[in-house]
């Protein structure tokens, strides 16, 4: 194959760039477990201010954030509020109960998003027989809810029921500034009434790894044992901070261009014949689309695509998610969609051996 | 109060008969830790043989017996399919997650039965992203579904399906002997396909305590281990298990009684302005209604009829339920219609003070 | 074999006597998870006042009881400083970390009995590298220790240190009233310190089941919830409430007996050549004593014996126990001594067969 | 202060090299989730070869390598044999109860190092009131059992012992390249008998992050799923494994300057009075020493060698430890010690404010 492979599998696939290597190769560093890392302390530092909070934890993952953040939290036979799409309930390998004996109590929402109503009567009685709500927790953007983006006044109001309930706020910003590039509203506009956000360097920001957590003192206190007892304790990750510094100072601005580009391959596939697309719900980085059962499955259209150039992962017997990010350009994603449209009009339901597992977490 | 509460709230709350109580007085007993005790070594072989399964193990309460088939199915990180208004869900303190670690993946039934249909698609892939799915559990009748009736066909198709997939079946059995009365099949033939099954001795069949697993060997092996673990050997538990006998031979089929009157309870009802109760759908012991928003809450007429000498549980802002049992008669769950009928046409929804946290997990 | 076995392998295996029985068959009962049943609410507040504390709660086992105090004072990641002998260390299948996450520090006491000199520098400091310390668990009388009785003032000791160190502290007190018996000092005085402390009916007291959790009011509080955890939460549990009440009310006094008896089994075995037993580390119901390997091993002195008509726990490759209780006479302990003299005068090194995992937890 | 400090708290604090940066800006990578990093692939490859492994998985520390282990071959209510003084029962935050439910029973070695003898009859009987014991852990070098390295003969006598009983066996390699420069065996043959190997890249080797686990395919399946499950999955982690592979190449044979330099030191501070050090007790680059109460404690010297230019930590209230690695020179050590010798000389008994809680996990 002569022309490279366009890779809209995940924005978890971007490369650093030459720029962001050399942040990293020049970074100063220390050891973080003795705090002597200054790298760390100032993209701490830095991400706790941008965010309005008292404190920030930086690690390993969104997993690791958002595990940090259960157990920051909860305790053994707490419950979380937390909508059935979201990445802690399907893709964090049952983390919070296997790490943390914590459950997490399903809400229906539309696209991720949930509001006051899904939650009404979701809080358990005070009673042996009931696990303790403790969490109320909030995807933004929503990930396999579609790359929906929260209405600020929506998380407004989910917010201040659960704290009038006595619940805390966690949000999973994996995507954070993806969110605040479609949602116009700050990042710190958006976090002003959660207790915790994760925020996620290695997706659209472009790092090779890295994630923080922010919130008030006490909570990233608990957070702080929480990452040392999963392993999350680095010694010089002023490096990698030193990426995620680099990142947020020169990555940020350009995720419009994702969109823009999530846009244009998505108004492209969604006039082919068989394929189902509403134009309208592409909000942020992240094409969700339906293939109808009669041309075949998501997995060999995925697996016909990986022959012509293509990663796209299937999500679901009929449905797969195209990803843009900063290693994927306009021609590359018109390019994708092409070729699309061609293997669905030549056809790919006898395809043998389409991967059946292709899965994308993030 | 002269006469007697008529007590609705569950049949739990049974108390033993004179006859049952002559039983456990006369129980020979030995030292259960070291199987010294021949009543209960008698009653685990009993119910194992009748339910055609290789082992039993004897315990202290039906959320025992489940948490031990948890344990003696999964490990931490696993994840259970079950329906969403089951025991185990939401009665259990969380103690899938607390205990052991595992998830529950909730399913939408109707009632509280689900078929193939809901199960498809629901068995994780094979990937670290995701917790490993591992048991089915069914709940027969169901509680907080309705009281509902599993068909033997449905219960068959669910198991094979399970099996197909590599997984293990549990049945909830706290209500079993009320499934069979109802079902017109033999406990043996409803828990053929399933791995374990627990039942309750402290319900209808009119017990002080006690529960037992049934199961293959190997299961039963694992879960007297868990039985261990939660404090639930015992050791003279022959007294205990010299009322689960009792109560086998003399209290299974008088619960066609227990149906008759819920059903008798449930035409009364029905016909009161404001409370929504379709009598089709009471097939066992337990009665759920509704009472419309305009007349109070369910808290609020739980409370009047207390007064008035019926304890109901509500389940819910306008939801109550009724159980029948054997410390109830025909003439009772008659005079506690006419007492709901009064409350209602009386009205209820200016009482003050009414429990807000009135519960019936059972 | 005509004349019946004298059981020495706990006093775990006492029957309940005829006038127990028929306490247990007429006690006043209710539904004990609805807090309805009398006779157990009467134990709870009888005990917790005996033993000076805020609150109480009734449940199935010292196990149970045990692990219900580890969480009640303590969360995932924390750590308990306990005697390396203890119960809660060895026969309780790892409760402390596979129910709730918590680890055990062990101290190396004497014959179970632990001092200041012994926790000094025990307590980690606050940092995520360690576990939080925070509580020290106290057993009295010791089991495997020797069966020896805490000092008072060795108790107090430990207590205010632990304060001082903002520690918790938990009693097992599975044989507090042997203990009593034998320590010159009352239960309350005893506890006086403890913030929880833990009592089981079923061994000495003679009770077919049950145990008991008192403290003050938070504690007891979170112990229920563990209780309905565990599955514990029992229903007409007022039966087994009564033997309790019977059991306190006429099987305390009688304690000094089985140590009077204890002791001279104790007497009559030391003499035998080839027997290790130091007659005063005999402070309670419990006698340990050892073989020389040149005269086989403890199992197989344990099977000879049971052939013989006595049964003895072999504790180790050459430890045996023996524990003496109500339904084992003078005479009976006597004859008990006769036949370990006379297997060993025979010889029991050529015993094929000895069953190789005879334990006794308690 | 002109001249730098000299920091001897532990060989994490160590800085990547220009060359160590130049191949980490360097690295060719992939996103390791997708298992698509050709760097990570090579260094999971290689590491594996040269233990004699069938797989391997890199991840983020030796704490993270650790508990991946402990999951890998546990599961919860299971126990493993460990040395009381290593860093999993000491310094993982008590991860093996409050992430996987496992228990620890530690043996009292010397210096950290355990043999057949102190195994014996610590395995527990197959029985529900016992944990299962399943692991045996060896540190190979000791940390806090003073640096010491194992015979290759006593590693061979405890795993053959273990795999006999059924147990699978850890070597904790932290440090296992400084074992094998000062061990006369290679890391393949001293491995040869383990079921994983844990290697750290963040101390003598010099990395920024990183660490390896080793072992058969089945254990290092179970290990990635725990890895993801901590939230220790990367996506261009080649970054950092560039930087391992360079260590490997260039930071292995340098370790015996390490040994000598510690060896040096140790050497000097031997002779000043008031301080316990038996320099035939340094075996590789871990130099632990005594203070005479009468001096003051090890807190206060560590303080005033602090205002001096010399980083040490104290490891309890009269111990210290000084680590010699790649950032510290002969000069170095030499001047080190000569500071130890003036505080010790010019006393620091008074010195207030010492921190109290200096440690050194690593």
């Amino acid at each position: 194959m002569t022309s490279p492979m366009i890779d809209l599998r995940s924005d978890t696939v971007t490369k650093p760039t030459a720029a962001m290597r050399h942040a990293i190769a020049n970074a100063e560093v220390g050891d973080d477990v003795y705090s002597d890392d200054p790298t760390v302390n100032r993209l701490e530092q830095m991400v706790a201010e941008q965010l309005g909070k008292a404190a920030a934890v930086f690690n390993c993952s969104g997993t690791q954030s958002n595990q940090m953040a259960v157990r920051a939290h909860c305790a053994q036979g707490d419950e979380i509020l937390i909508d059935e799409s979201s990445h802690i309930v399907n893709y964090e390998a049952g983390g919070a109960a296997a790490l943390s004996g914590v459950s997490l109590r399903v809400l229906r929402g539309r696209g991720g998003l949930f509001d006051v109503a899904d939650l009404e009567g979701m809080v358990r009685p005070d009673n042996p027989h009931y696990s303790i709500t403790r969490l109320v927790s909030v995807e933004n953007t929503t990930n396999h809810g579609g790359g929906r983006v929260w209405p600020l006044a929506q998380m407004n109001r989910v917010a201040d029921w659960a704290h009038d309930q006595g619940l805390q706020v966690h949000v999973d910003g994996a995507r954070l500034f993806n969110a605040v590039t479609a949602g116009g509203y700050s990042a710190r506009e958006f976090v002003k009434n959660a207790d915790t956000v994760s925020v996620c360097f290695s997706k659209g920001l472009g790092c090779p790894m890295g994630s923080i957590l922010v919130g008030d003192a006490e909570s990233i206190r608990r957070a702080r044992r929480a990452r040392k007892l999963f392993g999350g304790g680095l010694r010089q990750a002023g490096m990698m901070a030193a990426a995620a510094i680099y990142a947020l100072e020169h990555h940020v601005e350009r995720l419009a261009e994702d969109h823009a580009n999530a846009r244009a391959f998505a108004e492209a596939v969604s006039t082919i014949d068989g394929v189902q697309l509403n134009v309208s719900d592409v909000e942020s980085n992240l094409v969700f689309f339906g293939i109808e059962p009669k041309l075949g499955t998501a997995a060999q259209l995925s697996a016909l695509l990986l022959k012509r150039g293509v990663r796209l992962n299937s999500m679901g017997t009929q449905r797969l998610r195209a990803c843009t990010h900063l290693d994927v350009s306009r021609a590359d994603v018109l390019r994708a969609a092409e070729l699309v449209r061609e293997c669905v009009s030549e056809g790919f339901g006898n395809l043998k051996d389409a991967a059946t597992s292709a899965y994308s977490a993030r």
